[in-house]
């Protein structure tokens, strides 16, 4: 069986951890946002890839979601000893480790999908992780109210600003000219399904769909995702401040209209929402519901199965 | 009072402590050497610019001589469950920020000197350090022995090899086409006495004397030196394997004759070696003996007075 995953950060790792318990005989190849990377102190920082990387390779710190277990923060106290900026982001020590040897060996000349294959090899993550291109493509955002007209580092707006600012518009700089990291569109073509975790329709999955070819191979698949929005608010993060910038409402149902019957099949909604089945706009779109919160492995693992469940049942009708 | 000092890493640093006790209202200004530099995961590391600046700033390691205080080590762990190389030098957590910022800095095309006064900023080491020059000089050694012909990083040699394979040549990679950083000729022209501390003569002072036009400038000033052989042995390192290379003897006496009295006017000799003020060889070079062992900071203190007060003697007895 081969399952392919469009991932972002923390909901994407947590619901592959329990894909993996559900299917562990799967083939599982993760395409990973790499439109939250940046550059800082001259190293080259990818926390979508490395939050799936530690918590699927066991050195997640489990009660923040990302960053090392058992962390320090002595070189961010040095740093900051020395004036450098910026300070309003977090990399602990033995994090550090994996930004400085992926920057040395991106300098050495390796793309990004061989220096995560590298890494990788430590953490045994029992998944395919790819990033969607070895190209650079940064998010950034235009602010609007106070900010108006600035353009920021998707971090900077994130991280620093915690998202208060609205954004007017929210670009995936670099991606029209991106080209899919190799093995991508084959993961996606050769995939039995593609399936779509919790993760941020706009600044994660979304970055990853506006890498030209990935939302064409991606459409043409049997595509089951699981909502990051319960009962109109997000599960984790601020997705609803994503959401806003594009004129998309905070809820399952819009989600899952925003991405439409042409490029998603099934949706899982929360209990709470099971309303959203009756939604006419949702005509084309099969929706489940059943409680969707990965509180814990196992009710983890029941979502990642309804969701795989529900994928091979529209494929087998498909045929 | 202007005093330039020649410095490489450990007996420089020492010996620009007991400097500054000795002249607290000298305008001090270090050459440093750069030769050992090496890049390592990316990352430029300048151990002898560093080692002074940690000592002089309160930030070095006391027992050890090199590295940060109260240091740890988590980040060369994790490179080393990554597989990353080389494992043999050893950098700490708090080091490594030092090089971090560095290498940031020299990327966004600032030159090592500008580099390095940044970072002094925050030490506030009470000298001007400079580095001898801005262009990368590497010092490489060509391996005799069971090595032979092999050429290796001096880094390598010294602390992977502990230079137990003989050294057939020692080599300023790059030092033949290299300019003296910004300020390092005029800090010796406008210098009243130009000093070098038991540093090696080899690798720490004959390297920076091999950038082009420094070993003219200091020729033209009167130069005062303290020994680094005690007792026919060199009182930290393993200056013996550098001097064997060149086919100088280990002796206060034979170091003092291959800087010749062209180079030095002055040369403070441990009691022990008291004799080779005597030595024919020496004729033009004023010898002193004391004890050289810079125990603690009142007996360093005492060594950079005599250092000076021979070099002010020397000057005053030329004009």
């Amino acid at each position: 069986m081969r399952i392919t995953v469009l991932a972002g950060g923390v909901g994407a790792a947590r619901f592959l951890r329990g894909l993996r318990r559900a299917a562990p005989e799967a083939e599982i190849t993760v395409i990973g946002n790499t439109g939250d990377d940046i550059t800082l102190f001259g190293l080259r920082v990818c926390p979508d890839l490395d939050t799936v990387m530690y918590t699927l390779g066991g050195g997640i710190n489990e009660d923040q979601g990302w960053g090392r277990d058992s962390e320090t923060h002595r070189i961010r106290a040095e740093l900051a000893a020395y004036g450098a900026s910026p300070d309003w982001f977090t990399l602990g020590d033995r994090d550090f480790a994996t930004h400085i040897l992926r920057s040395q060996l991106l300098a050495d000349g390796q793309p990004l999908s061989a220096v995560t294959e590298v890494l990788c090899r430590r953490w045994q993550p029992g998944v395919r992780l790819l990033p969607m291109s070895d190209d650079p493509v940064e998010t950034h955002v235009v602010l609007a109210g106070s900010g108006e007209g600035r353009v920021v580092h998707f971090q900077e707006w994130w991280v620093r600003m915690h998202a208060e600012t609205p954004a007017a518009r929210i670009i995936a700089s670099g991606a029209d000219r991106a080209r899919p990291a190799p093995g991508v569109l084959d993961a996606v073509d050769e995939a039995d399904v593609v399936l779509f975790p919790p993760s941020n329709p706009v600044v994660s999955i979304g970055t990853i769909l506006a890498v030209p070819g990935i939302r064409a191979a991606v459409a043409a698949k049997t595509v089951a995702g699981v909502s990051p929005i319960i009962g109109g608010s997000p599960v984790r993060g601020m997705a609803d401040a994503c959401l806003a910038a594009i004129g998309v409402d905070t809820s399952a149902a819009a989600v899952a209209a925003h991405y439409g019957p042409e490029l998603i099949d099934g949706w899982l909604v929360d209990d709470q929402d099971k309303a959203v089945g009756d939604d006419p706009d949702l005509a084309g779109i099969e929706v489940r519901a059943l409680p969707l919160l990965m509180r814990d492995l196992p009710a983890t693992t029941a979502i990642a199965r309804a969701a795989l469940d529900l994928a091979f049942e529209l494929r087998g009708a498909r045929r």
